[in-house]
Order: structure tokens, then sequence, then C-alpha cells
């Protein structure tokens, strides 16, 4: 066969494998597969893409992210063809157990992380693509497969700004322009000029192609490998369900196996078992970051910092003890304090600007690599990246999260700045962890412990300063709490900015003849149900105290490590209900009846009855 | 004074104005607020803003959005020269109980919505446009003023694309390009050319200004009246700071107010008192449409129907009854099934193709004009815009999102596809209203009842089909449960798909001699806790079953509504625990425990134990 012919025997075989797995598992999307098969063949038999089939996790191995996850079966045939996984397993996909699910995850290796929810693989693309040009310093290339329909996703364009900012060359997007989205034509349609026009309007160098044209697309591949100062996007014009009449450039056949595969099949050529042997990188090893060592920062007990301001000096001086921790800020890290590691680290140092979608992506792509991101800015607007959160448990990303300016203590901004709803969604992220120290030793030891930590971790950071309790040389381990005070009236927990206020009321109940235990629960996941378990057999209530709304927070942590528990005192929720405006910190507390007056008085109340 | 002298005059009262305000604030950002304060003296002074300030609520006032809402001392200043406000409110800038906050709320009318998270003003004015356009026909026109930092949000592109899809020639983005944002300078600093490419390349007619010379400024606002087939965007190139050389055009200026107030009120030529007679708007009423009338579907008890086809059926009639019901989907409206809504209602359909955002953020600006929007895609992707969520809450809007494709029940589709975190998520938005309907019949009456509902609300929908369980002619209510089966061993509280399972336990239970209570908690938030607590009175266990993670869902509001209950039986919380894969649902709801055999299971233990 002529190179030509191979690339087209592929790209049909590629089709077949899609048909067929679809077909196999009576759900999928073959159309979405079929459109850009061409594409991928030619990818692979030409040479470009470099895999070390042998060595998956050769360091120098290109990365291939599908940010059309969808077109998951395309992606498993590729992984056949590679010869990955055998025919065997390909007819697996999307049943109980197998590795092949409805779209792609880390499960099935070499795959970098889970996309499905589109707009995320580009983003993340470009975080690996960062990795292998600032950390790793290894020639590997990105080719990211994105839909037409996910352009419309905002988080790609931030994605196309940052990859042109930072000119990643080593980044391809090709994008396949099968016109048809779910169940109508996308915006653009096939006006492959407009695409190309914002393309070079954001600085990639653009290339538009009959995406079915192999001799077109190795052309381009060709030119890609000769752009050195910025990355480049593949406009294909493709026709969903390619070579199958009963399917092809039709609407409503989106997400559906094909009503006649052997037909299909045989329309398409037959089966095929072409076998593709994927050059391999020349080897690489990552490049490691000399480190000064040292010691993490501490604060004598008493002095009153904010823990902001220990996560910087903290990150900061771990980045001078390990070369493999990286930062990433959205444009605010002379408030998050990371400027502090920017300082001190700036090869390690990636500005985000305002684009947290895009922050959390490149903090997926880092870690892609085996770099260790600590991604900051106010936890109020973590909450732009839900989804590439929600995904990244998906793709077993181990994420640190740091979220500064949490809750009504952060006084005269007001409400679009305040973090209420921070911990409630980030318990519910699988596997999650979630911190909030009251104090700057407390916050130093366990951003070290994070460093380490598996999953997606949240720190949640105080604007305002707080009393240094915890002593520089007690350990403060996550899942772990600190009882401030004892006592069996009534047990107080506490966290972050509401401790200083938990401790004041215990002392004003105190002479009263109220005793209070008082407990600094700053792991709130996992929370230390111990802890809580025997507060609850010893005291007559629990109040717990958060500057968070009512639902998800501290307040439902600790009434879950009590759930199964039939005999417990009541347990009080102190919380912020009311929306909150502008004001001085305290004011704020104290309206939301958050401090030490409100919660003496809600003890008093359940001392009384 | 010439034109000309008017408008430079009233721009150096807006700068002294914010100046002041932040000084007796002692915060703010008035940096922020000079770079913008000639290009919205021309606004006011020129007769283009045209806002009845005796009728604030005027439906033919244009709308004025400050996507950077941190320039609030700026809106304030204009407020105040409109007459809104007088200089004692000002004074009361960022103070505990002002109606001026920190960034504009519409705690102060005639504010629409609350901004301060960039890049949301934009995608909301997007919505007030498409208000105007298709629904009030009325031709109002929307002023939106952003930052040039938050053009690195991806919402804002999202924003773009659908003005210029949209045709928006009512809508106005002014991009106050003073180059420097919070810590450093942008990514695009001033270059206008390129600002110019790319809003060129979206499809807007694009203009490109010196936005402190104030002729060019008119003639800039002249040229808008004049497009007519598309959306202006105007770059103005400006200085942060503007007018006070001790900050003008300098780093480390942002978010602060000056140090030398005095100084610089009398290098900007002193206070001034100028009041601008603003322009009236034609007088003009909202259009209606016509409705057909007729009855919302009900179905037969057992029958098998998905909720999410009980919500577009429900919606579809919801939109025959009421003229003002409108609808809007992410491109997926054949699996939300709001196609139907479509089909009927086409002129009151909105397609907001994959761009999640800027559908919760069009619905926004829907409301704004007091249509009533139901936006839907699939559960997990309505994470994508939460943080559009959480500022609707701070908006005061009301606002109905339907999440379909809930859990691990949905199957195949693998965990990008599942939500599972959206009961949490939505429960933590203040003032929220979180509900799971087990049933088509609950569907469409709780669709008919949100349509009145204030604030947000989250319906959660099903993909599979669940057996209709509630008659036609009962009454469904938010707040309430339903009681499917009484018992008094243990109480089963489940919600959507687990209320099948759950009737399928207790009648295996009932086999074995263990009487099991079955609630079916549609309504999450607020939840029935009267009948909980009678429940966790009258039974020795309590076990909440849902397709969720286990942290902020079903199982925590049932923790919740016994919290202050000391005396309570041992509640056991079922839910999905491990990662879902990909499989049936029958399968995936087994592997997590939550189908009828785990539910049975967990009850026998608790009865033994």
């Amino acid at each position: 066969m002529t190179e030509t012919e191979r690339f087209r025997e592929l790209g049909q075989q590629l089709r077949v494998d899609s048909v067929r797995a679809s077909s196999a598992a009576g759900s999928g999307h073959p159309t979405s597969s079929m459109s850009a098969a061409d594409l991928m063949a030619v990818l692979l038999e030409g040479g470009y893409l470099r895999w070390d089939v042998d060595q998956l996790t050769n360091p120098a191995n290109d990365h291939l992210i599908f940010s059309k996850g969808h077109a998951s079966p395309l992606y498993y045939s590729i992984l056949k063809a590679a010869g990955i996984i055998d025919d065997a397993e390909l007819s697996t996909f999307r049943q109980l157990g197998s590795r092949l699910e409805g779209h792609p995850t880390p499960r099935i290796p070499p795959t970098d992380v889970a996309t499905g929810s589109l707009g995320q693989g580009l983003p993340i693309a470009v975080g690996i693509a960062l990795a292998g040009r600032r950390l790793d310093r290894i020639d590997y290339r990105v080719w990211c497969l994105c839909g037409d329909s996910e352009m419309a996703e905002g988080s790609m364009w931030e994605a196309i700004e940052h990859a042109a900012f930072n000119r990643l060359s080593n980044l391809t997007a090709i994008i396949d322009v099968n016109r048809l989205g779910q169940t109508r034509e996308t915006m653009l349609g096939w006006d492959l000029d407009r695409y190309r026009a914002r393309a070079e309007a954001f600085g990639w160098h653009a290339i538009t192609i009959d995406g079915h044209d192999v001799e077109a697309i190795k052309s381009a591949y060709d030119e890609v490998l000769a752009v050195t100062d910025r990355p480049t996007m593949i406009m294909a014009k493709t026709m969903k369900g390619r070579g199958v009449k009963a399917v092809e450039d039709l609407p409503g056949k989106h997400g559906k196996p094909l009503d006649n595969p052997e037909e299909a099949i045989r329309e398409l050529g037959g089966e095929r078992d072409l076998r593709v042997q994927l050059r391999r990188p020349d080897p690489a090893e990552p490049h490691e970051f000399a480190v000064a060592g040292g010691e993490l920062p501490s604060w004598d007990v008493d002095e009153a910092v904010a823990t902001r301001l220990a996560y910087g000096e903290a990150l900061t001086a771990l980045g001078s003890i390990r070369g493999d921790v990286v930062a990433l800020d959205g444009e605010v890290s002379n408030s998050t304090h990371s400027e502090l590691f920017r300082e001190a680290h700036e090869d390690r140092y990636f500005e985000m600007f305002i684009a947290e979608q895009q922050m959390v992506a490149a903090a997926i792509g880092l870690q892609v690599r085996g770099w260790v991101p600590f991604a900051s800015t106010f936890a109020a607007f973590l909450s732009r990246a839900y989804d590439f959160v929600r995904m990244a448990a998906i793709s077993q990303a181990n994420l640190r999260l740091a979220g500064s300016h949490a809750g009504v203590s952060i006084g005269e901004d007001g409400p679009s700045q305040m973090a209420l709803e921070d911990i409630a969604s980030f318990r519910a992220i699988h596997g999650s962890t979630v911190l909030h120290p009251s104090d700057a030793n407390q916050t130093a030891q366990l951003v070290a412990q994070l460093a380490d930590r598996p999953g997606i971790s949240f720190l949640r950071l105080l604007r305002g300063k707080t009393t240094v309790r915890t002593p520089a040389d007690e350990k403060v381990i996550i899942g772990g709490s600190r009882t401030l005070r004892d006592g069996d009236s009534v047990a107080i927990v506490a966290c972050g900015i509401t401790v200083d206020q938990a401790v004041a009321a215990a002392e004003t109940l105190a002479d009263e003849g109220i005793d209070a235990r008082v407990i600094d629960a700053y792991s709130i996941k996992p929370i230390d149900a111990e802890t809580i378990r025997a507060a609850a057999r010893d005291c007559g209530a629990v109040i717990t105290v958060e500057d968070h709304w009512p639902e998800g927070g501290l307040g439902e942590a600790v009434l879950e490590a009590l759930a199964e528990t039939g005999d417990r005192p009541p347990v009080h929720k102190l919380a912020v209900r009311q929306m909150p405006g502008s004001g001085k910190p305290e004011e704020l507390l104290r309206q939301a009846g958050i401090d030490a007056e409100g919660i003496a008085a809600a003890a008093r109340n359940l001392a009384a009855g």
C-alpha cells in the first residue's frame, strides 16, 4: 500500500471499530468518531504521535487529549490500532468493570485525564504543554482533538488565549468541524474562515483543511512541526458519520449506535486488523529544579497573622524544600500571597490571570506530569471552575486549591467576594480533603502535608488576622482537630475565623458557670469524628459555628459524624443565614450571629433548655 | 460651558466623587473608576443613556451594567450625578446597612444585577438584550462597562459569540482598557488592534478610541447608534487612576483608596455638584405573548415515565397557560426534552449551545425584565455555571434550573455525565429551592409552582423511567413529602430514582417482618422536617438513600432536620461512595448499594443492631 492508502485504510478501520464498539455497547457516539477518523489515522500512521507503547509512562511520550470525549469509540479504536488494547477489550466498551468507559478516563492508560464535559480537554492540554515547556523541558507534543460544538465553551477561549500568550508551539488543537451538534448545526457551521480569523486574532497559527483529505492532513501536520513560536490550530472540515450514507452529515444521528451496523461496516470496506507501529520519542528525562532546602515558617503563640499570609510563606518555604512544588494564581497573588512563591521561585510560578477555569485546568495538566501544583485565588472564584474540579476527581488528579477571603469576615468588599458555599461544594467532590485552619502554624503544617495528599484538596484561607494558638512544635494532621478548652456543659465546634470567637465566648460562659469545650475542627473532611463523638457523649449540647451558609459546611460535617449515634445531645448550628452586605468584619460576624456574643447566647439558650 | 467642557467637567466630578467615596470608606477601587470616568460622563451627558429617573422601573429604560463591578465608586458617582442618590448617601459607601455595597447589587435601584465576580456582567447584558429584542420588543439599549482584565474570562467570549450570533445591535460593550490588572499588566496591555481583531472575528462592530478624548467617545457612541445589524464593542485606551499623578498608570494602585485624597481632589479641580438631566426613553410597553391555555399534563399511576420527559411536557403546557414563561437549553434539548417547548413556543425558546455560563447568565438577564426563565441541561453541566448561580442569589434573581441525567442511574455514559454533587452545591446557594421528584406527576406540579417561586430553584431530573406513584389529583407542594408506606421499624427516606428501590425494599422487608416506612422526600430544600421528625420519633432507625455523593445531599438534609432533636434513632446514609464507571443503570445502582437489595440489607442490619 502507498502511504496515502495506508492512511485511508487505517481511517476506515477506526470507523469500523467505532461502529462495532458502540453497536456492541448499544450506546455511544459512532458518528462523532467517524468525522475525526482520518485526522487521527494520519496522526498515528504518519508518525506524528510519538508514543512508546511498551512504556506508556515514558516521560518523553506525546500526549493525546480527546477534548471531545464522547468520541471515545474512536479513541479506543486508536488504542487497539496501536496495540495497547486488543479487540476483545474493545468489545467491552461501556460495560460494567470495563476500562473503556463511555467517556475516556485514566482507568485506561495512557489516558491522562477524564474528558466528557466539553471544553475541558484543551485547557488541560495547555497545562501539559506548559509542563513540557517550563517544567519538564522535554519536547513532547500535546495533540488535542476538539469538537466544533465545544468551541462555544468559554473555557476553550481561555485556553486559546493562554496557549498563545505562552507561545506553546508544542500544542496542536485539531478542531473536528463536523458542523452538527447534538440537536442542530453549530453557530458557525462549516465557516472555517471565521474559525481561522478567531484563531489568528488570538495569536495562533491557523490551518484550514478538508478533514477527509489525508494528504492535506499530512501537510497540515508537517506544517505544525515547522511552527516554533506559537500553537497551531487545524480547522478540519469534516462530516459527522463520514463514510456511511445512512448517517453521513445528517441531523438526529448524535450519540446513538447505527441502526444497521453490518451494512455500515460493509459500506466502510469491512473489518480490518491493521496495527500501527507508533513512532517512539527520543529518550528524555524531566528537568529537576535545584532547591535550597530550609524549614517551614512558624509563628509564636498569640501573634496575629492572616492564614493567607501563612499560606504564601509556607508555600514559598515548601518550594525551597521540594523542587516539584509549583504555584498558580488567578491574578490575585498579592491577596493570596502566592506572590511570595513567585518572587522566590519564578520559574515554577504560573500566572493564570482572571481565568479560573484555565487555572484549575492548567493545574490538572501539570500534575499529569507528576508536578505538585498549588493553585490559589479567592475561594469565591474557585466556584467558577467547579465543573473542572468535579472532572478532576474523575481524572484521579492530585490538586491543591487554596481559596482565600472566605466568608463574611472579609468585610467591606461585600458578598460577591465572600466564599460562603465553598465548604459545601468542595466536600461534595469525590475523595476530597477540606481544610480550614484557624491559625498560621496550622496553615503551614497543612500546606506541607497537602503536597503528598492524593485527590482534590481545598484549603480555605482567611483575609483577616487570627490569633496563633497552635504551638509551632505541635503536630497538626489532616483528620485531626484541636481541643482548645475542656468542658462538659456544651461543646463548641468552630473552624477558621470563628475559633477566636468561640474561645472568647467560652471565657464569657465560664464566668457564668457554663463550662464550654472548644474544638477547632480545622480538618472538615475528613473530620475528627472521634473527638466530635466524645464531645457529644460528654456534653449536654453541641454548637457548631462557621462563616458559611448553613448547608453542607462544618455543621453538617459534624452532624454526619454523629449520624449513626442514636443517643446524642441536640446540635445547634450557627452559620450565616441572611445575605450579607458590606461592613466591617466584626460587624458582619455579629450580624450573622457567629461572633463571641452570638455563640455565648446560643450556649446560654441550650444550657437553659 | 461647551458640550466638550461639560463632558470633561462631569468626568472630573465622577473622579472626584469616586476618590471621596473610597476615602470615606477606607477601601474600594478609585483608580479603576477613574479610568472609565470620561466614558461614563459622555454616556450620561451626551444623552446616550436613556433613564427615566423618576420611574426607575420604566420598561423602556436603558440598562447600564457594570461588568467591572469593582468600579462601584464610579457607578455610585453616576447615580449621584443623575440625582438618584444624594451626596450624603454616597458617603455611606461600604458601610454596614448602606445600599452602596462594595460591589453593586440590586439593593440600590436601578441596579439590575450584582456584579463583582468578573466576566459576568457582559453575559447577563446579553440576556437583557435578548429580552429587549425577542421578548419585550422594546428598543432599550444595554450598555455594559467591562474591564480589560476580565476579557481573560471565557464567559466573556461566550457572551461575545452569542451577542453576535443573535445580532444584538441593542448591546454595546465598552471595554475600559486601562492595561493594569490587580498585580500586573494584562496579557494584551494596550494592544487595541488585537482586541479589535478578536471582536471583529467574533462578528462585532469594533471601535477603538482614546478613552479620555471626550469627542472621540461621543463619536463612538454616535457610531453605535448607527449600527443596526450587530453589537458594538468600544475598546477605549485609558489610564488607571487617570488625572492624579500619584496613581496614574502606575502598578500597585489597585483596590485601595488614595493616600492623599485632598491633594488628588485639588489636582482634579476640586469638588463639583453637576447634575445631569438624563434623556428619557420614549414610552413603551413590553410585548405580551398570546397563549392558548390548557392544562398541565398528568399520567396514570403505575405508568413508567422519565421525569425529564415530564419536565418537557409540563413546561410546554405551562408555556401555553402563561405567556411569561420562557425556556433556555444548552444544546441538549432532545435529552432534557425542552425541545417540546421549543416546538410549541419557538419565539420564547433560547438555544444557548454548549455554553452553560452564558445560559445561566441569559436566564438572569431575562428575569431582570420580569420574564420567567427555565434553563435546562444535564445537571452535571450546571456545575459549569456555579459561580453564576452563586452571584444570581446576590442579584436576587428568580431562576429555575432544571438538571437532567442525575446520578449513576444514567448508566453507560459514565461519571463525566453523572451529577453526583448537584444537590450539595445547590443546597448551598442562599435562598435556594432543591427539588428531586420521583415521578412524572410530581414533576409536572412542581414545574408549575416553580414559575412563581422566588430565588434560585433547582429541579433534578432523571434520565430513566420511574413508576408514577403520585395520583394526578394529589396536591404536591414545595416543602412537602409523600409517605408511600407506613411502618415503625425503620424509616427509609428516598428521592428520585431511589424511591422505586425503597418501595421494593420495603416489600421484601415486610415479608421478613420488618415494617418499613417509606418517605419520598422530593422536596430536599425546604425539606419536610415535620414528617422526618415524626419518622425519627416513631421508628427505630432512619435510612436515607440517594443517587448522589454522601456529602451535602438528602442524607445531610435529613440530619439537618433532626439536628436539634437530642433523642432520635441512628441515621444511616446510603449514597454513592466509590467513583462509578459505565454500566447498566441497575448494575450501577447495585454497585453503589442504593438499590432495593442494598436498602433492605441496611435495614436488616439496623433492625438486628
